[in-house]
């Protein structure tokens, strides 16, 4: 049985015009199964469907799974016969909203919906890195459930953007086997230098299994600027694949035997200590 | 009040002559201090005192505190008036051996002595990064308690070499209080390009503190080739100082309104989902 899974990313650039924007996924997504025929998983930006900012989050909330970006979604999964890990979309669900990325199999039907856990709430100021601020909390409401589906032979963890700044989280989701996480994110271009491949190759290695992110172009126009550089890092911590800062699809096989090479090569997961962890005050 | 601190890392050379180890560091330590008199702490690599090796373990065990290491590192501590985190020696007690970071205060006293909580014990192929092979669980036995010191104003938690690569320890230090984690370190030159840096700024910017390692020099002879590259990490995740190869000492005033800084710019710490975590399944 092969171990090895083909994945596109699909670094997308959005606009304000949502039926457009799910149109340019539907179609590029279409566009690269035609091309590589092997493509099993496509992986869409956080926020595709529509701009990122808390002034827009009101206007572009849909439901979930009825709404028109999931219906296309699911249409797409089943039309092509791939998994889908649709980015992430306002999820509008009994007066609340939540960032939520839904989760596609190849028969059309969702396989899991995560709505993004930690919100996305800081005020870096300007003399770091030019700075950032932003209250997702705001307006949004936060997640409360861990999301792992199973993807061909494959358990997958499921974050959005914030969600990989917490290393609990990716413990857990290696614990419950994962072998690989996926955070559809749109990191600030202020974070983005300092922090976004650091987090990636810190999960990866720690837990010893492929992260893989996914985010919108870099609009240097828009409102909130997306940083790009989606990118693939392998079990050993190396960036394997990683995209620059504009429209950019990346198409890649992962071999999971490496998952097994790096565990059994660095065996820090059964050489655990939980009974000294165990120890530690009750804060 | 200050919020500062001046600390020495010593990256020295070691050879098979235990005294003339020690002698070499007390030497250096003190040079440092005339040299720098604001100097609060010097920190030791791992095994400073003996060669590293699971067939030396045994030659140059010594008891804690009362061996011939310790006691010249109390004096020293005591006559200049400093804290002193001293690498790690191979400790023998009741029959078992550990390795072992002790820790000096200004007045001469042990402060703590960290044993060692994950042994080294792998084995990478040579096909990648030239691979390496070790066990000090064959020799060794390993501490089972954590170990956070008071050193001026702040807490530092101890931990060796291997046990920076389990970032639940490093949690359990942070949610302590600690502002600075020390790892004297002798890591291996097969895992120094693939991991050292990332797993110090991978505990710095999960924590936001100080990660702080201190290796041996690097002896291309020996029988255990340590990686050298001894190495300040800030709040940021930014190297603040690095050491090459060879014997190197580095004086460097840590300012720990950074910690605060970097705590309040990216809220991390309080946006922890700690309810979610809690439902991870029992495995």
């Amino acid at each position: 049985m092969t171990n090895k899974l083909t994945l596109a990313l699909l670094q997308l650039p959005v606009g304000n015009d949502v039926a457009a924007n799910v149109r340019r996924a539907v179609s590029a997504v279409t566009q690269l199964k035609a091309d590589n025929p092997k493509l099993q998983l496509a992986i869409l930006p956080e926020s595709f469907n529509a701009p990122y900012g808390q002034e827009h989050f009101p206007k572009f909330a849909e439901a979930v799974p009825q709404g028109a970006t999931c219906t296309a979604l699911s249409q797409l999964a089943l039309k092509l016969g791939i998994y889908i890990i649709g980015g992430s979309i306002v999820e509008r669900d009994a007066g609340k909203m939540y960032n939520t990325c839904t989760v596609w199999g190849p028969d059309g039907k969702l396989l899991a919906k995560h709505r993004k856990i930690h919100l996305f709430t800081m005020k870096i100021e300007p003399e770091n890195a030019g700075g950032v601020e932003f209250d997702e909390a705001a307006v949004l409401s936060a997640g409360s459930d861990l999301t792992v589906v199973q993807i061909g032979q494959q358990k997958v963890g499921i974050g959005i953007c914030h969600d990989k700044r917490f290393e609990e989280l990716a413990r857990i989701y290696r614990n419950m086997g994962c072998t690989m996480i996926v955070y559809p994110s749109a990191f600030c271009i202020c974070q983005g230098p300092m922090h976004w491949e650091l987090l990636q190759r810190a999960r990866a290695t720690d837990n010893q299994l492929y992260v893989v992110t996914c985010s919108p172009a870099r609009d240097n126009m828009s409102g909130y600027v997306a940083y790009g550089h989606s990118m693939i890092v392998n079990p050993w911590a190396q960036v394997q694949r990683e995209a620059g800062e504009g429209c950019e699809f990346i198409v890649e096989e992962i071999d999971f035997d490496v998952v097994e090479q790096v565990r059994r090569q660095i065996p820090i997961f059964k050489q655990r200590r939980t009974d000294v962890y165990a120890k530690a005050p009750k804060l």
